[in-house]
């Protein structure tokens, strides 16, 4: 692409990536093949408004460019949030935090005439997973992020897909069982009360209220359990938290094959804190999958890990807006 | 597009738009506008090998093009066919056909030089509704055909999703149930088990079952039974043939609700002969997709009818194969 700012003799591009979270927000200046030169983070404050939050950002952001250990050309800001339109360039009713609705080319054209793009964490994790990580040179895959819900990012014809609205890919919400679980959204069933973080934490007290299995976990009050607690103590042999990551998988395979059946992906990368889990989520998922996919799409799809660095995972996706564009 | 063949003074461009059926093959030649200026249909006599079958379309599509009224310059060729495959131009194990694999490239390279494009019906129906029906004008929507299976055609950022394998768009083959109806793929539970003229008759069957309701359709046996009489029952005010149509509507409104939060759609088509029961069918399914849709996205999605003539739908859909191009 090319940049709005004076071409300097010698130096490197950079893009800004910024990941906007509840409670705190990430940022780092990444180059054309995904190496974070440098990251920070701030809290979000978003009991704050919008405007102090965009101007920290301006200043703390100056503050990391200034200290990048090589000269560099800044070239354009890749934001992930959630609710973000892509279209509109705005975040809207964002869930945790309480700005309703900021317009962020506004907020940052204050301050800055180089290109911006925004877009949600999961779209962000598709790009990002895209340009840098496991679906480099694919043109059709998923990527779900298992964190405390369920997001996804859903790339076709090598194109994130927007929708209409610039809403699309909310997997996460799709039914499981229309007379099931309490969802965050208001709805029943929805995936995500079955397939993230929470889901699991959820199926855990399931387990415990229908089964006699003894577990660990039983001494483990709701508040106190984390999907990284079960995980472990799966891993130790628990056999209660080890059939946790059993139906999670289950459910999650025949949610993944009605996506399959839509989209026909080569691969689809499960990412976030509960495929770190490894083996004990992925195991499950893809026998489930390859149970429930219509036959001419068996042993097709790949079922892979994210290969993005964790830590830099949302910050190297929001930069890849800029570098996709 | 370019024509592949020698541009003729004041004549009128044409597409050959086919769609191969298991029992009847319909063929005509449309225009840029979607007017069909003459059709055909000839036996698809699938017991024979397909290299007979392209020998007689040769010669009969050629006898139509003679017959034009008009000074016509021939651009391409489109094809809607079962599990075509839009990658490869090719036809395999075909639901319904004894061809196995068909090469169509191949097939109809020995004859002609001119463009050619081949995928399955519904993908035909979708390109069909963008290029000349309902969907004018739309980049991202949906296409339901309700025969007697359920087909979808899905466009994206204006293009239409083969996905990986060319296989993309198979709603139908979504999961309502696991552990529901056999479907004709070997799976249980899948979509046009319940959604379908198929689907529709089995519904009727359940209600017949679990039910005490009196109706007419008690007196007609499955094999007799058709959507038609279904529709025309209802229409008389036969309760229990309503009553079907609310549960094929409300199974279909929730998982069309799964297929919005993965694509945001601006709209979905319901499309084929369940569709042709208009209210009987949209209002339900309509109640339904509100009901179960992610709240984000509510109010947004339209639910229209095809506006292809029935007659010529499948012809137009696959010549917009060509004018797509």
């Amino acid at each position: 692409m090319k940049s709005m700012v004076r071409n300097m003799e010698g130096s490197k591009q950079v893009v800004l990536g910024v990941d906007i979270g509840g409670t705190y927000t990430k940022f780092g200046y990444v180059d054309r093949k995904g190496k974070c030169l440098a990251n920070a983070s701030m809290p979000t404050n978003a009991h704050q408004p919008a405007t102090q939050f965009f101007n920290r950002l301006r200043k703390e952001s100056r503050r990391l460019f200034n200290s990048l250990p090589q000269k560099c050309e800044w070239i354009g800001i890749g934001i992930g949030a959630p609710n973000a339109n892509f279209y509109k360039a705005t975040i809207e009713n964002p869930p945790n935090l309480s700005w309703k609705f900021v317009d962020v080319r506004a907020e940052l054209g204050k301050y800055y005439i180089i290109p911006l793009a925004i877009t949600n964490d999961a779209n962000a994790a598709a790009l990002g997973e895209m340009i840098f990580g496991a679906a480099k040179g694919m043109k059709d895959f998923i990527v779900i992020t298992l964190g405390t819900g369920l997001g996804s990012g859903i790339v076709a014809n090598g194109r994130l897909i927007y929708g209409a609205d610039g809403f699309a890919g909310e997997i996460g919400h799709t039914t499981v069982d229309p007379n099931g679980r309490q969802c965050g959204c208001g709805r029943r069933g929805c995936l995500e009360a079955y397939c993230s973080a929470t889901g699991l934490c959820r199926t855990v007290q399931e387990l415990i209220c229908n089964t006699t299995e003894p577990s660990e976990l039983r001494k483990v009050s709701y508040e106190d359990l984390s999907a990284k607690m079960i995980s472990e103590c799966a891993l130790r042999g628990d056999r209660l938290a080890k059939q946790a990551f059993e139906t999670c998988g289950h459910i999650l395979g025949i949610k993944l094959a009605d996506s399959v059946a839509h989209l026909s992906p080569e691969a689809i990368v499960l990412s976030g804190g509960v495929a770190a889990a490894g083996k004990l989520i992925f195991e499950p998922t893809k026998r489930s999958l390859e149970e429930h996919l219509f036959p001419i799409f068996r042993n097709k799809v790949k079922l892979i890990p994210s290969r993005l660095t964790e830590s830099n995972a949302a910050i190297l996706g929001a930069s890849a807006l800029i570098w996709n564009m």
